[in-house]
């Protein structure tokens, strides 16, 4: 089969033939249907061999869908033909995160070397794909593989960090989105659609800024060191209830501390590098940060719910899995809008 | 092997010689080590055929602690030789319950003819026992297995419920707790661990208030009539922010509707047949009721930790498993102090 | 000034001429700009003296909005000239409920005899209003006083209920509507604005349900006893998340009962007489049932904000002081669309 | 009457004899029956005029409780001869924040110029005091107020970081408290009776671990560069679910990212000037961090009900109003053994 691999590090990803493998008991084998390229497939990419810890070459991918295929003994949850998303981050199943479905946070993954597939287990972007358990599939119910695979990270991640600050977002509340791609521009119309805030986009330029708008921003403002004092006065000088960074850079976080309320939260989603300073009087009292990472198995439930409800849509661009090399190029030159999806 | 079983409607449980059964893919295969008795078991043994529902005979036994003693093919999670609990509420494992651990509350199980072992699936009173999925396992991590096999219900249980009413339980509140047996005597350590709550225990008798005191009651109460004056005296006029009724008959429960503050809480955990009228003017304003069933996969986890810091104490009475039909007859009787365990 | 009153049980109310009441310390007196009718106040026309428990002649509403007119010493909180609305549900103002804005659970109101404007208290349908404590005002910040001062119990009580139930309605969740009139027509748009969920509304009558579904209901259902298998179809066999009935009489809460799903909720909002029986086996395992009571001083402030954003609409009928009489035979012989509002 | 002064930028606090304040409308005087101090005095007294903010000479003392002296007009709460502790974060009283009790994080205090007693406006370490309303006091009910005032901060303030983190400490769960002195030692013992959390203590010599372990600390561990791997041992290799840190410096910060879990939290209590970095890598996953300020009023209600169960010690050192200079010099010197409190 054809399988888009990470071969050897420092080396750009390539189409590569490989044995279709088999499930082992308890496993699934799925047929791919659509798969999401990521900028955390250039971040792990760009990764030393030393910090690495997993062998190469890996198939990339870790947003896939699938038609179940085959069946490893022993798996009675699904059966083959059926439509489904593979969640993720895999934990070891067993530890208090894990049984509350949050495998996302699982303490044991790291030290069992459970790793999620295209991020250190084999990834999802071939034709066909093992998924380790049951548990880590999700049925699709209808929903187009193509048009909404990127929502088990780029819906996912902004849903779980949502979700996390529900309580900090009743009716007459602010919330900020810096950086309105992938991840934001989902993330705008989940705050649409779960909470009654106000929406207060940021990006670095009108063309993003009108985008941000169309898929529901109330307002937009120009991510730069005027920012915060824009973001002040839309709040009657009070500030955001939560700042959501899908950036993460050290001046995109500048601007979620100067703009965030006393008693608010900062989500910092993105990997951009950066980091805000939490301790007495570097951020408004009772201001909480954290780095929140993708989310739980119900929330990928319900976040695929949610398309199905029609409140959800993903600009996506479709490439052929010989043209993957090519996506890749392309989304590290910045040249995707919205999400770029493989399709086998 | 030798198995507790109920053969048929209306007789009395009897221990029979049934082959030791095979795990299939997926399952396991533990030597019991303990199984608990409860007074569900009777309830279920009361049913007529039309609502019963499975096949007969069944071996009892919804509590169950044993020792891994073979894995069917592809269960990975789990080692021959562990020494684990038996979670018992079965669900389907992929709905938006169980992805959450909350099986006990799982919509599909009773669609798909999913039933907890001993109330409805074979269970674990005999020498050996089937588990249908190794997500069904707790390891116990040194706990001893004939004082804390309880726990999966009679633990269980009332740490969901009291957990659910966390909230509802900040310093200088009051927790009412009716009926201190089995279930009871546990909650109350629970309630004195998990809430810097005032306990206000009811039953019956002054040998049962006595028991009552030892587990950490501040206060007893007798159960009648007068009870829910002597709450409003305890409560300075207040009523009490949560009541856990673990008896749930007619009179136990008016004793709970009349007790519970404005904006209160009644948890009707016993399977006594009442019911509380809920409508406006029936009970306090914003005062909510539900009857609670058992406990998620993450509770039990809990729960057996809270047994390993010593913050729980379980009063057990120990029986041969050839004595298993005695022990059914003593609790029926009443004559059971705490709970009756079986060691195959 | 002119006043609307209820002068003697079992006459209707009246309106008088009564002096212009002054404001002692700590209070404020308001020039009444709007004054919502409400089912509740024929309720309490309707009590017998035994349990009415206040004196007569008493000025009707308890929803009011008006202009600071004069400050009683010591509020140093608002100006004269203030555009507010009136918190409804007076507490003591010092318990654990009412610190926290709950004052509408405050558990000290009925002894120290502290009642609501207009349903014990003097109340708003007047020119002028005495508001016992700056507390109980807020600030309506633009918002015109007629067509949203139904907002301070129309809109409060179905917010105070929806959010209690905020986290039983992510994505991909069912809530049931029973009752789409003057507190159902603003829940809806109130679920719509707070939560992604699936919003399913029940009126007896086409032209209701026609209403429903302009204000944002997803689908309606006629409510009669076929409701409950419509809802189940409308949520894959598997219930509503959570049922707010508007209504709360016998036959709607049941319903309601037979609607709600595992691990539920139903709130019971309407004062329609019913109740629903809570026990083991009497609702879903799991499933609570509460009967709130109107909402806290932090939610009106939030329930504003709503309608400030535009997200609310209160169809409004406005009447003349000197047509109170007729506007409430009209709310009692069901001719008023939406909620009437007095203008003096 | 006599009072402790901070009479002039970077001068030793003085006693004085300044005239009996009278209360205006609105507002409670209180002869003061304690009033404690606190290191963040000398915070206050080491900060430059520019950042102070507020005239000169304050009477110091934001830990106080008194007797009901006089009523301004309008108070009708409370009653002369009330023994009543003072709620100390002043805020606007009207705002979101406010109405939910929540005035330490009341968003208008700033601008409107409301500071605390003995941090900004007059205090409480005086013969008598002006409290500004009387929504700012809580009934002793019994309490005695020498032992007891330091609750209104050095118990207010954990109890307040340790509520916002209830759900991350449920049974088998993990505390580390850094710094066990005045608000450290109070804290300890409200881990022990609000959570089931294993409680792990850290401080800089044997004596003062000695204490910790007296006040409850499961376990004790020296505050240096080994204690991330002693805490890290103490929980199989997890981490601890929550750290409160009561120091706050650089170094007891850095103790603090390294000690805790994914997706578990850290409380930047004290205000030693230190921090820690939020970002992608920086904490683990999912960990959050905030530096939470005081407490809520219904929050201070609780801990004094706390106190009342018996719950709660607090280590008290008692000077007369004379040696107040006396007293902050040996609190400055680091040799005030727990909490110390004037007594007029």
């Amino acid at each position: 089969m054809k399988a888009v691999q990470y071969v050897e590090i420092g080396r750009a990803p390539e189409v590569r033939e490989i044995p279709i493998p088999e499930p082992k008991p308890g496993q699934v084998r799925l047929r791919i249907t659509a798969a999401g390229l990521c900028h955390s497939d250039w971040f792990v990419m760009g990764l030393p061999q030393s910090v690495m810890g997993h062998a190469l070459p890996m198939t990339l991918g870790h947003e896939a869908a699938g038609i179940v295929d085959k069946l490893g003994e022993g798996v009675t949850e699904f059966s083959v033909g059926d439509d489904v998303a593979v969640y993720g981050p895999w934990g070891c199943g067993a530890c208090d995160e894990c049984t509350r479905g949050r495998e996302n946070y699982c303490p044991n993954a790291a030290k069992l070397g459970i790793r999620p597939p295209g991020l250190g287990a084999q990834g999802g972007m071939a034709e066909y794909m093992i998924v380790d358990s049951a548990r880590h599939l999700v049925s699709l119910q209808g929903l187009d593989p193509v048009e909404f695979v990127s929502l088990t990270d780029a819906g996912l991640t902004p849903y779980h960090s949502i979700k996390h600050q529900l309580a900090n977002l009743p009716a007459g509340s602010t919330a900020v989105v810096i950086g309105t791609g992938g991840l934001g521009h989902v993330g705008i119309q989940i705050l649409r659609a779960l909470t009654p805030a106000t929406v207060i986009a940021l990006d670095v330029n009108e063309e993003k800024l009108a985008h941000a708008r169309e898929v529901g921003a109330h307002h937009v403002v120009l991510s730069n060191a005027d920012a915060p004092a824009a973001i002040r006065a839309l709040t009657g000088g009070v500030g955001a209830d939560v700042v959501f960074d899908f950036v993460g850079a050290a001046p995109t976080l500048e601007t979620a501390r100067a703009s965030v309320r006393i008693d608010g939260a900062i989500e910092v989603v993105g990997i951009g590098g950066g980091s805000v300073p939490v301790g007495y009087g570097t951020v408004p009292a009772g201001a909480s940060v954290r780095a929140p990472f993708w989310g739980s198995r119900s929330e990928l439930i319900e976040v695929l719910a949610l398309a199905r409800t029609g409140q959800l849509k993903v600009s996506v661009e479709r490439f052929d899995i010989a043209d993957a090399p090519t996506a890749y190029a392309r989304l590290h030159d910045g040249s995707i809008v919205g999400r770029a999806v493989v399709v086998p």
